[in-house]
C-alpha cells in the first residue's frame, strides 16, 4: 500500500492508494497556520497514519509516500512554495522522522499529470500533457513515457511569454500566458465585459450565481448573450495560442485540459481548441495532431500520482 | 566507422565519422535539382560511398548512416521537407537499395543538438538545448540525456508565439518567435533601423561588408552607434524572451546558442541574455538557473550527431 498526499491551498489530503493505483480512503485536514517546516513535515506523517489507520492497514505495510507540493522540490528537498513558508527545507527527511519508509516529493502539477497518465486521460499515452488552468497555468509534461522535471522546475507554462511586454505577471514577467489563459485570467475579462457591457446576461448569471467565476461566461454564451460568446472565443484563442505553443514545442499526442473551467461545454472551449490546433500546430505539416481532451480525474489524480511517482520518474 | 550526412539548403555533406565522433573527412555535392525521392536517395548513398572511399574505409566496414534532414522525420520516412520535394517517401528503404547498411533519419536541428551534446557545448549535460538562429529559429531538445522528438515534429521552437497576434509567419501563425529573434527577424530590424537613421553607422558598416547581415548591427554597436546599440538590446530582449519561454517549459541545465548571430561579441549578445535568464527564469525562486553559451562545433554538429543519431535515441 502507498500514501498519497495533496498539499493543496487550503486543504491537506492523504490518500491510501493501492498499486493499481485505486484510492481506497481519504483524509483531509486544513492547511493552518505554521511556521515550522518540521511541525508541517509532523502533521502530514500524522495525516498518512491517519489514512493508513481508516483504511485498516499497519504502518509497516506501507511500502512508499509521495507529497506533491505546491512549488519546487528537488530530492527530498522543497526549494520553493507560493503559499507556504517552506524555502530549502529537506521535507522528506523531516517526514521520516514519524514515519520512517521511502518518501518523493513532486510538484503538484506533476503528480496531478502522472495520476492521469497512469489511470485517467492520458493512460496508454507515451508522450502527455496535462495543463491545468486554476489560479494560473501548471502543467506536468510526461515525456517519452515518465515525467520529464529538467533540473527541478519544467513545467512552468503559465510563465511562458505569449504577449511580450503585456501585463504583468506575479512571476515579474511581462505577458505571461496564465494571465490571459487561467481562470482567473477568464474571470478578469469577464469583469471587463461586464463593465462594457452592463445589460448583458453575464450579470444575470453571476447575480443567479452569486459570483462571477470561471463558468459565468460559458453559462451566458449557452443562453445565447453575444459579449459572452465572443469572449469565449477570445479565451479559447488565447488558451489555444499557449496550447499550440507547447505542441510545437513538444509534440505530444495528447493535451488533457485540467481545472473548473475545462467543464466548460464541448461547443465553447475543447472544440475551439481543436480547430486552433488543428489549424495552427507545425504537425499538420504530414505529423500527427494532438488530441486536445478533458482531464479525468479531477483533484484525485493529484493523490493517485504523488503515491505512484516512483512509476514516472526516469532515474 | 560511420557516415553523417547533413542536408542543407544548398549542399549535401557526407562525413566519415568514428565512434568517439571525430570527422575524419567530408565530401560534399551541391543539392541540384531533383524531382524524384529515390533519385535523391542514390544521390546520398553514392555521397556515402564516396566519403568512405575517401577515408579509406571499405563499404563492409560501415556499420550506420544517419542522415539529418531540414523538415520532419519518423522512422525512416521523410514527413515533410521546408525546401525540398520530399514528402511521405521512404528516404531509409531507399538509401539501401545503393547502401545496405542501417540508417536512421533526424531533423537537422536535432542531429546538431546530438552533436554539441555528444562532442560540443553540450557534452555531460543530461538536460540541454541547442538554439540555432538562421532563417527561422530551430532547435533540438536533449532531455534527461536522450534527444526529445515527441511524435516526430517536437522542438519547432521557433513557431511558438511570443506577440499574440503579431507579425505573420511563413508558418501561418501570427507572431512567432522567429518573426523577431532570428537572423531574418534582426536583419529585417536593421533594414528598418537604417531607413529611420540615415546618418547611423549602421550604412557604413553595411557598405563595408556588401550588404546588410546578421554582423551588421553588432558592429555598428562595437563602433559606439546609438541606434545599432539600441537594436542590440532589442534584439536580446526579443531572444532572450523564448529562450526564458523554454528554460520555464523545459528546465535545461544548459542552453547553447548556435547560427552566425552567436558569433556577436559576448557583451553584446551573450552576456545581455545571461542577465535576462538571471531576472527572468522561473528558476530564479531557488533553483538552478541554466547557464548560456555559445555552440562549439558549427556545421560539423550536424554531421556528427547524425551519425552518432543512435545514441541519443530513446527506444
Amino acid at each position: 500500500m502507498r500514501i498519497g498526499i495533496d498539499v493543496g491551498g487550503t486543504n491537506l489530503k492523504a490518500g491510501l492508494v493501492d498499486e493499481e493505483g485505486n484510492i481506497l480512503t481519504v483524509c483531509r485536514t486544513p492547511v493552518g497556520r505554521f511556521t515550522d517546516g518540521q511541525d508541517f513535515a509532523k502533521v502530514l506523517a500524522e495525516l498518512a497514519l491517519k489514512a493508513a489507520a481508516q483504511g485498516g492497514v499497519r504502518p509497516g505495510k506501507i511500502i512508499g509516500v509521495g507529497i506533491g507540493i505546491p512549488g519546487a522540490v528537488r530530492e527530498g528537498q522543497v526549494l520553493y512554495t507560493c503559499n507556504l513558508p517552506l524555502r530549502d527545507v529537506p521535507l522528506a527527511d523531516w517526514f521520516r522522522e514519524t514515519l520512517d519508509v521511502p518518501v518523493r516529493l513532486g510538484n503538484d502539477a506533476d503528480c496531478a499529470a502522472v495520476g492521469e497518465a497512469l489511470r485517467g486521460a492520458g493512460r496508454g499515452i507515451r508522450n502527455f500533457l496535462l495543463v491545468t488552468l486554476g489560479t494560473g497555468i501548471g502543467a506536468g509534461l510526461i515525456l517519452d513515457g515518465k515525467l520529464h522535471t529538467g533540473c527541478g522546475m519544467a513545467g512552468e507554462v503559465g510563465h511562458m511569454v505569449t504577449h511580450f511586454g503585456g501585463r504583468l505577471c506575479t512571476c515579474g514577467r511581462k505577458g505571461c500566458w496564465e494571465q490571459y489563459a487561467s481562470a482567473t485570467g477568464l474571470i478578469r475579462r469577464t469583469e471587463e465585459e461586464m463593465e462594457a457591457f452592463p445589460r448583458s446576461l453575464l450579470h444575470t448569471v453571476a447575480r443567479e450565481n452569486g459570483a462571477v467565476d470561471g463558468r459565468t461566461t460559458f453559462q451566458a454564451a449557452e443562453r445565447g448573450d453575444p459579449a459572452a460568446v465572443h469572449l469565449c472565443r477570445e479565451y479559447a484563442e488565447e488558451l489555444g495560442c499557449g496550447l499550440v505553443n507547447l505542441i510545437n514545442l513538444l509534440h505530444p499526442e495528447r493535451v488533457a485540459i485540467g481545472g473548473g473551467v475545462a467543464a466548460a461545454p464541448e461547443s465553447l472551449l475543447l472544440q475551439p481548441l481543436r480547430e486552433i490546433v488543428t489549424r495552427e500546430s507545425y504537425a499538420r505539416h504530414g505529423g500527427v495532431i494532438p488530441a486536445v481532451v478533458r482531464a479525468q480525474m479531477g483533484n484525485d489524480a493529484g493523490i493517485v500520482g504523488a503515491a505512484l511517482l516512483d512509476r514516472a520518474v526516469r532515474e
